[in-house]
Protein backbone atom coordinates (compact mmCIF):
# COMPACT_ATOMS: atom_id res chain seq x y z
CA UNK A 1 0.00 0.00 0.00
CA UNK A 2 1.72 3.24 -1.51
CA UNK A 3 0.15 5.36 1.13
CA UNK A 4 1.49 3.72 3.93
CA UNK A 5 4.95 2.81 2.90
CA UNK A 6 5.42 6.60 2.16
CA UNK A 7 4.41 7.46 5.96
CA UNK A 8 6.88 4.76 7.39
CA UNK A 9 9.68 5.92 5.09
CA UNK A 10 8.45 9.61 6.51
CA UNK A 11 7.93 9.25 10.20
CA UNK A 12 9.11 5.64 10.64
CA UNK A 13 12.36 5.64 13.00
CA UNK A 14 14.54 2.87 13.35
CA UNK A 15 16.18 2.07 16.23
CA UNK A 16 18.54 -0.52 17.80
CA UNK A 17 17.70 -4.11 18.14
CA UNK A 18 15.05 -4.32 14.92
CA UNK A 19 12.63 -1.70 16.30
CA UNK A 20 10.73 0.34 14.13
CA UNK A 21 8.67 3.40 15.58
CA UNK A 22 5.68 4.47 13.88
CA UNK A 23 3.86 5.97 17.29
CA UNK A 24 3.38 8.99 15.12
CA UNK A 25 0.54 7.39 13.05
CA UNK A 26 -0.09 4.58 14.22
CA UNK A 27 -0.03 3.14 17.70
CA UNK A 28 0.03 6.09 20.43
CA UNK A 29 -0.70 9.32 18.01
CA UNK A 30 -3.26 7.61 15.55
CA UNK A 31 -3.85 8.99 12.09
CA UNK A 32 -7.34 8.43 11.34
CA UNK A 33 -7.28 9.54 8.16
CA UNK A 34 -4.80 6.96 7.35
CA UNK A 35 -6.74 4.65 9.24
CA UNK A 36 -9.87 4.92 6.90
CA UNK A 37 -7.47 4.13 4.13
CA UNK A 38 -6.15 1.10 5.90
CA UNK A 39 -9.81 0.14 6.26
CA UNK A 40 -10.97 0.25 3.05
CA UNK A 41 -7.73 -1.63 1.56
CA UNK A 42 -8.21 -4.20 4.24
CA UNK A 43 -11.79 -4.46 2.70
CA UNK A 44 -10.82 -4.61 -0.90
CA UNK A 45 -8.56 -7.66 -0.24
CA UNK A 46 -10.66 -9.91 2.06
CA UNK A 47 -14.19 -8.47 -0.32
CA UNK A 48 -14.63 -12.29 -1.34
CA UNK A 49 -14.60 -13.21 2.49
CA UNK A 50 -17.81 -13.51 4.79
CA UNK A 51 -16.29 -12.00 7.90
CA UNK A 52 -18.97 -11.01 10.17
CA UNK A 53 -16.55 -10.07 12.98
CA UNK A 54 -12.98 -8.70 13.71
CA UNK A 55 -11.13 -9.81 16.22
CA UNK A 56 -7.92 -8.40 17.36
CA UNK A 57 -6.07 -7.82 20.91
CA UNK A 58 -5.63 -4.34 23.36
CA UNK A 59 -4.43 -1.78 22.86
CA UNK A 60 -2.49 -1.10 19.66
CA UNK A 61 -5.03 -2.93 17.24
CA UNK A 62 -8.31 -1.57 18.57
CA UNK A 63 -8.13 1.48 16.46
CA UNK A 64 -7.49 0.08 13.27
CA UNK A 65 -9.81 -2.83 14.09
CA UNK A 66 -12.76 -0.31 14.88
CA UNK A 67 -11.57 2.01 11.50
CA UNK A 68 -11.91 -1.18 9.22
CA UNK A 69 -15.08 -2.67 10.82
CA UNK A 70 -16.95 0.49 9.30
CA UNK A 71 -16.43 -0.97 6.03
CA UNK A 72 -17.00 -4.93 6.69
CA UNK A 73 -20.26 -3.44 9.14
CA UNK A 74 -19.28 -5.87 11.47
CA UNK A 75 -18.45 -5.68 15.45
CA UNK A 76 -15.49 -5.80 16.63
CA UNK A 77 -13.38 -7.72 19.94
CA UNK A 78 -10.61 -7.07 21.45
CA UNK A 79 -8.69 -10.22 23.33
CA UNK A 80 -7.91 -8.47 27.07
CA UNK A 81 -4.56 -8.93 28.41
CA UNK A 82 -4.99 -10.35 32.11
CA UNK A 83 -8.16 -10.89 33.67
CA UNK A 84 -10.60 -8.48 34.72
CA UNK A 85 -13.21 -8.43 37.55
CA UNK A 86 -15.34 -6.87 34.84
CA UNK A 87 -15.15 -10.23 32.86
CA UNK A 88 -17.00 -13.10 33.64
CA UNK A 89 -15.62 -16.29 34.36
CA UNK A 90 -16.66 -17.67 31.29
CA UNK A 91 -13.77 -16.97 29.18
CA UNK A 92 -11.03 -18.90 26.67
CA UNK A 93 -7.77 -17.67 27.52
CA UNK A 94 -4.05 -18.13 25.84
CA UNK A 95 -0.45 -17.04 26.68
CA UNK A 96 0.97 -14.72 24.42
CA UNK A 97 4.60 -13.31 24.56
CA UNK A 98 5.48 -9.78 23.38
CA UNK A 99 8.17 -8.77 21.17
CA UNK A 100 8.31 -5.17 22.74
CA UNK A 101 7.57 -5.67 26.42
CA UNK A 102 9.77 -8.85 26.75
CA UNK A 103 6.71 -10.40 28.76
CA UNK A 104 4.01 -12.99 28.62
CA UNK A 105 0.67 -11.77 29.11
CA UNK A 106 -2.25 -14.06 29.70
CA UNK A 107 -5.25 -12.98 27.25
CA UNK A 108 -8.36 -13.89 27.15
CA UNK A 109 -11.93 -13.88 25.67
CA UNK A 110 -15.22 -14.06 26.58
CA UNK A 111 -17.20 -17.43 25.15
CA UNK A 112 -20.17 -15.06 25.09
CA UNK A 113 -18.30 -13.11 21.92
CA UNK A 114 -16.70 -15.65 20.13
CA UNK A 115 -18.18 -18.77 19.48
CA UNK A 116 -19.18 -21.02 16.23
CA UNK A 117 -20.77 -19.22 14.44
CA UNK A 118 -18.12 -16.62 13.95
CA UNK A 119 -16.28 -16.45 10.59
CA UNK A 120 -13.34 -14.07 11.98
CA UNK A 121 -11.13 -11.14 10.41
CA UNK A 122 -7.78 -10.83 12.87
CA UNK A 123 -6.45 -7.51 12.38
CA UNK A 124 -3.34 -6.44 14.03
CA UNK A 125 -0.88 -3.71 13.51
CA UNK A 126 2.17 -5.43 13.50
CA UNK A 127 3.28 -9.01 12.42
CA UNK A 128 6.77 -10.14 13.58
CA UNK A 129 7.25 -13.33 14.79
CA UNK A 130 3.41 -14.02 14.65
CA UNK A 131 3.19 -14.33 18.82
CA UNK A 132 0.34 -12.73 18.66
CA UNK A 133 -1.87 -13.73 16.03
CA UNK A 134 -1.00 -17.21 17.12
CA UNK A 135 -2.67 -16.63 20.57
CA UNK A 136 -5.51 -15.03 18.76
CA UNK A 137 -5.79 -18.44 16.58
CA UNK A 138 -5.64 -20.33 19.77
CA UNK A 139 -8.67 -18.17 21.01
CA UNK A 140 -10.69 -18.81 17.76
CA UNK A 141 -9.49 -22.26 17.36
CA UNK A 142 -11.22 -22.78 21.37
CA UNK A 143 -14.01 -21.41 20.55
CA UNK A 144 -15.03 -23.24 17.53
CA UNK A 145 -14.95 -20.27 15.60
CA UNK A 146 -13.46 -20.02 11.64
CA UNK A 147 -10.75 -17.63 10.30
CA UNK A 148 -11.29 -15.76 6.94
CA UNK A 149 -8.10 -13.74 7.26
CA UNK A 150 -5.64 -12.22 8.93
CA UNK A 151 -4.97 -8.07 7.78
CA UNK A 152 -1.51 -6.87 9.19
CA UNK A 153 -0.71 -3.20 8.40
CA UNK A 154 3.15 -3.78 8.90
CA UNK A 155 4.54 -6.94 8.66
CA UNK A 156 8.15 -7.46 9.53
CA UNK A 157 9.21 -9.39 7.05
CA UNK A 158 13.28 -10.13 8.63
CA UNK A 159 11.13 -12.36 11.23
CA UNK A 160 9.58 -15.86 10.68
CA UNK A 161 5.82 -14.99 11.44
CA UNK A 162 4.41 -14.49 8.00
CA UNK A 163 5.61 -16.85 6.46
CA UNK A 164 4.83 -19.83 9.26
CA UNK A 165 1.00 -18.10 9.46
CA UNK A 166 1.11 -19.11 5.52
CA UNK A 167 2.68 -22.02 5.53
CA UNK A 168 0.07 -23.38 7.59
CA UNK A 169 -2.62 -22.15 4.98
CA UNK A 170 -3.79 -18.66 6.74
CA UNK A 171 -4.59 -16.17 4.51
CA UNK A 172 -2.44 -13.01 5.55
CA UNK A 173 -2.39 -9.67 3.81
CA UNK A 174 0.13 -6.87 4.78
CA UNK A 175 -0.27 -4.01 3.84
CA UNK A 176 3.61 -2.80 3.95
CA UNK A 177 6.47 -6.07 4.82
CA UNK A 178 9.67 -4.31 5.30
CA UNK A 179 12.20 -6.36 3.90
CA UNK A 180 15.34 -4.77 5.95
CA UNK A 181 15.70 -1.77 7.94
CA UNK A 182 19.34 -0.09 8.21
CA UNK A 183 20.07 0.84 12.15
CA UNK A 184 22.89 3.08 10.99
CA UNK A 185 21.40 5.13 8.61
CA UNK A 186 17.46 4.60 9.21
CA UNK A 187 16.78 3.34 5.80
CA UNK A 188 13.85 1.45 5.45
CA UNK A 189 13.32 -1.13 2.66
CA UNK A 190 10.19 -3.04 1.65
CA UNK A 191 9.24 -6.22 -0.12
CA UNK A 192 7.16 -6.10 -2.74
CA UNK B 1 -29.12 9.83 24.38
CA UNK B 2 -32.03 7.65 23.79
CA UNK B 3 -30.35 5.55 21.70
CA UNK B 4 -27.57 4.67 24.01
CA UNK B 5 -29.88 4.43 27.30
CA UNK B 6 -31.83 2.04 25.29
CA UNK B 7 -29.09 -0.26 24.88
CA UNK B 8 -27.61 0.06 28.37
CA UNK B 9 -31.07 -1.30 29.36
CA UNK B 10 -31.34 -4.03 27.04
CA UNK B 11 -27.56 -4.99 27.44
CA UNK B 12 -26.20 -3.74 30.65
CA UNK B 13 -25.79 -6.10 33.19
CA UNK B 14 -26.22 -5.31 36.88
CA UNK B 15 -23.37 -6.78 39.04
CA UNK B 16 -22.21 -7.08 42.83
CA UNK B 17 -20.53 -4.22 43.97
CA UNK B 18 -21.75 -1.29 41.91
CA UNK B 19 -20.31 -2.73 38.94
CA UNK B 20 -22.23 -2.48 35.55
CA UNK B 21 -21.15 -4.58 32.73
CA UNK B 22 -21.56 -3.45 29.32
CA UNK B 23 -19.09 -5.25 27.56
CA UNK B 24 -21.69 -6.55 25.14
CA UNK B 25 -21.50 -3.80 22.95
CA UNK B 26 -19.01 -0.78 24.71
CA UNK B 27 -16.01 -2.49 26.12
CA UNK B 28 -15.36 -5.82 24.65
CA UNK B 29 -17.12 -6.49 21.78
CA UNK B 30 -17.90 -3.44 20.15
CA UNK B 31 -20.74 -1.74 18.17
CA UNK B 32 -19.50 0.22 15.53
CA UNK B 33 -22.58 1.69 14.49
CA UNK B 34 -23.46 2.24 18.10
CA UNK B 35 -20.22 4.13 18.44
CA UNK B 36 -20.71 5.75 15.15
CA UNK B 37 -23.86 7.54 17.10
CA UNK B 38 -22.24 8.25 20.01
CA UNK B 39 -19.24 9.75 17.86
CA UNK B 40 -21.86 11.76 16.19
CA UNK B 41 -23.68 13.30 19.14
CA UNK B 42 -19.89 14.28 21.15
CA UNK B 43 -19.07 16.21 17.80
CA UNK B 44 -23.18 17.74 18.09
CA UNK B 45 -22.01 18.31 21.66
CA UNK B 46 -18.77 20.13 21.02
CA UNK B 47 -18.79 21.63 18.00
CA UNK B 48 -18.14 25.13 19.61
CA UNK B 49 -15.14 23.58 20.39
CA UNK B 50 -11.86 24.18 18.99
CA UNK B 51 -10.26 20.74 19.74
CA UNK B 52 -7.37 19.80 17.44
CA UNK B 53 -6.30 16.61 19.20
CA UNK B 54 -8.49 13.64 21.12
CA UNK B 55 -6.67 12.17 24.09
CA UNK B 56 -8.28 8.68 25.36
CA UNK B 57 -6.58 6.13 28.03
CA UNK B 58 -6.09 2.23 26.99
CA UNK B 59 -7.65 0.09 26.09
CA UNK B 60 -11.39 0.42 25.97
CA UNK B 61 -11.62 4.23 25.54
CA UNK B 62 -9.16 3.56 22.11
CA UNK B 63 -12.54 2.51 19.78
CA UNK B 64 -14.81 5.45 20.80
CA UNK B 65 -12.02 7.85 20.51
CA UNK B 66 -11.34 6.83 17.05
CA UNK B 67 -14.65 6.63 15.56
CA UNK B 68 -15.84 10.43 17.33
CA UNK B 69 -12.52 11.55 15.62
CA UNK B 70 -13.72 11.03 12.13
CA UNK B 71 -16.35 13.78 13.16
CA UNK B 72 -14.02 16.04 14.45
CA UNK B 73 -11.35 15.57 12.08
CA UNK B 74 -8.18 15.08 14.17
CA UNK B 75 -6.09 12.60 15.39
CA UNK B 76 -6.24 10.49 18.52
CA UNK B 77 -3.73 9.94 21.50
CA UNK B 78 -4.24 7.37 23.31
CA UNK B 79 -2.29 7.37 27.07
CA UNK B 80 -0.60 4.03 27.90
CA UNK B 81 -0.46 2.07 30.89
CA UNK B 82 3.04 1.28 32.02
CA UNK B 83 6.82 1.92 30.12
CA UNK B 84 7.40 0.33 26.68
CA UNK B 85 10.44 -0.21 25.50
CA UNK B 86 9.29 1.48 22.36
CA UNK B 87 8.59 4.77 24.18
CA UNK B 88 11.04 7.45 23.87
CA UNK B 89 12.00 8.60 27.75
CA UNK B 90 10.66 11.44 26.94
CA UNK B 91 7.27 11.39 28.30
CA UNK B 92 4.53 12.79 30.65
CA UNK B 93 3.33 10.56 33.28
CA UNK B 94 0.75 10.04 36.00
CA UNK B 95 -0.43 7.41 38.32
CA UNK B 96 -3.71 6.12 37.87
CA UNK B 97 -6.15 4.06 40.18
CA UNK B 98 -8.16 1.66 38.67
CA UNK B 99 -11.92 0.81 40.19
CA UNK B 100 -12.16 -2.11 37.92
CA UNK B 101 -8.97 -3.84 38.43
CA UNK B 102 -8.34 -2.36 41.92
CA UNK B 103 -4.83 -1.36 41.34
CA UNK B 104 -2.12 1.53 40.60
CA UNK B 105 -1.03 2.16 37.07
CA UNK B 106 1.60 4.50 35.30
CA UNK B 107 0.27 6.08 32.60
CA UNK B 108 2.00 7.73 30.03
CA UNK B 109 2.32 9.71 26.77
CA UNK B 110 4.95 11.11 24.79
CA UNK B 111 5.94 14.40 24.98
CA UNK B 112 6.08 14.28 21.29
CA UNK B 113 2.44 14.27 21.25
CA UNK B 114 0.79 16.42 23.55
CA UNK B 115 2.05 20.00 23.86
CA UNK B 116 0.94 23.47 24.61
CA UNK B 117 -0.44 23.84 20.92
CA UNK B 118 -2.85 21.32 21.88
CA UNK B 119 -6.97 21.88 22.48
CA UNK B 120 -7.86 18.31 23.71
CA UNK B 121 -10.87 16.67 23.79
CA UNK B 122 -10.99 13.82 26.41
CA UNK B 123 -13.00 10.77 25.64
CA UNK B 124 -13.55 7.40 27.64
CA UNK B 125 -15.85 5.34 28.03
CA UNK B 126 -17.04 5.15 31.66
CA UNK B 127 -16.57 8.33 34.28
CA UNK B 128 -16.99 6.91 38.06
CA UNK B 129 -14.43 8.01 40.42
CA UNK B 130 -12.92 10.30 38.08
CA UNK B 131 -9.58 8.59 38.50
CA UNK B 132 -8.85 8.10 34.80
CA UNK B 133 -9.91 11.72 33.64
CA UNK B 134 -8.07 13.43 36.40
CA UNK B 135 -4.75 11.40 35.21
CA UNK B 136 -5.30 13.02 31.75
CA UNK B 137 -5.96 16.28 32.85
CA UNK B 138 -2.76 15.86 34.84
CA UNK B 139 -0.70 14.48 31.67
CA UNK B 140 -2.39 17.61 30.06
CA UNK B 141 -1.19 19.95 32.52
CA UNK B 142 2.25 18.90 33.00
CA UNK B 143 2.23 19.30 28.65
CA UNK B 144 0.76 22.92 28.87
CA UNK B 145 -1.86 21.80 26.91
CA UNK B 146 -5.57 22.89 26.81
CA UNK B 147 -8.90 21.10 27.65
CA UNK B 148 -11.82 21.68 25.77
CA UNK B 149 -13.99 19.68 27.20
CA UNK B 150 -14.57 15.74 28.23
CA UNK B 151 -16.94 13.34 26.44
CA UNK B 152 -18.04 10.04 28.60
CA UNK B 153 -20.00 7.92 26.96
CA UNK B 154 -21.55 6.25 30.66
CA UNK B 155 -21.74 8.52 33.36
CA UNK B 156 -21.70 6.61 36.72
CA UNK B 157 -24.10 9.23 38.49
CA UNK B 158 -23.94 7.62 42.23
CA UNK B 159 -20.24 8.37 42.23
CA UNK B 160 -18.41 11.46 42.90
CA UNK B 161 -16.42 12.03 39.80
CA UNK B 162 -18.59 13.57 37.59
CA UNK B 163 -19.69 16.72 40.10
CA UNK B 164 -16.24 17.33 40.76
CA UNK B 165 -14.94 17.64 37.35
CA UNK B 166 -17.82 20.24 36.90
CA UNK B 167 -17.30 21.85 40.45
CA UNK B 168 -13.33 22.69 39.26
CA UNK B 169 -15.07 24.29 35.31
CA UNK B 170 -14.46 21.47 33.69
CA UNK B 171 -16.81 20.83 30.82
CA UNK B 172 -18.10 17.18 30.85
CA UNK B 173 -20.37 15.90 28.73
CA UNK B 174 -21.90 12.08 29.39
CA UNK B 175 -24.50 10.98 27.21
CA UNK B 176 -25.40 8.84 29.47
CA UNK B 177 -25.44 9.36 33.55
CA UNK B 178 -26.93 6.22 35.30
CA UNK B 179 -28.98 7.76 38.80
CA UNK B 180 -29.43 4.24 40.26
CA UNK B 181 -29.04 0.56 39.94
CA UNK B 182 -30.52 -2.16 41.76
CA UNK B 183 -28.29 -5.32 42.50
CA UNK B 184 -32.01 -7.28 43.21
CA UNK B 185 -33.63 -6.50 40.00
CA UNK B 186 -31.10 -5.66 37.93
CA UNK B 187 -32.93 -2.54 36.90
CA UNK B 188 -31.27 0.34 36.00
CA UNK B 189 -32.46 4.29 36.10
CA UNK B 190 -31.07 7.52 34.10
CA UNK B 191 -30.22 11.31 35.22
CA UNK B 192 -32.11 13.73 32.95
Amino acid sequence: MELLEKRIQEDGVVKKGGVLKVDNFLNHQMDIALFNEIGKEFKRLFADRPVNKILTIEASGIGIACITAQYFQVPVVFAKKTQSINLDGEVYSTKIESFTHKRVYDVIVSKKYLGPKDRILIIDDFLANGCAVNGLLDLIECAGASVEGIGIVIEKGQQMGGRLLREKGCRVESLAVIERMDEETGEIFFRH
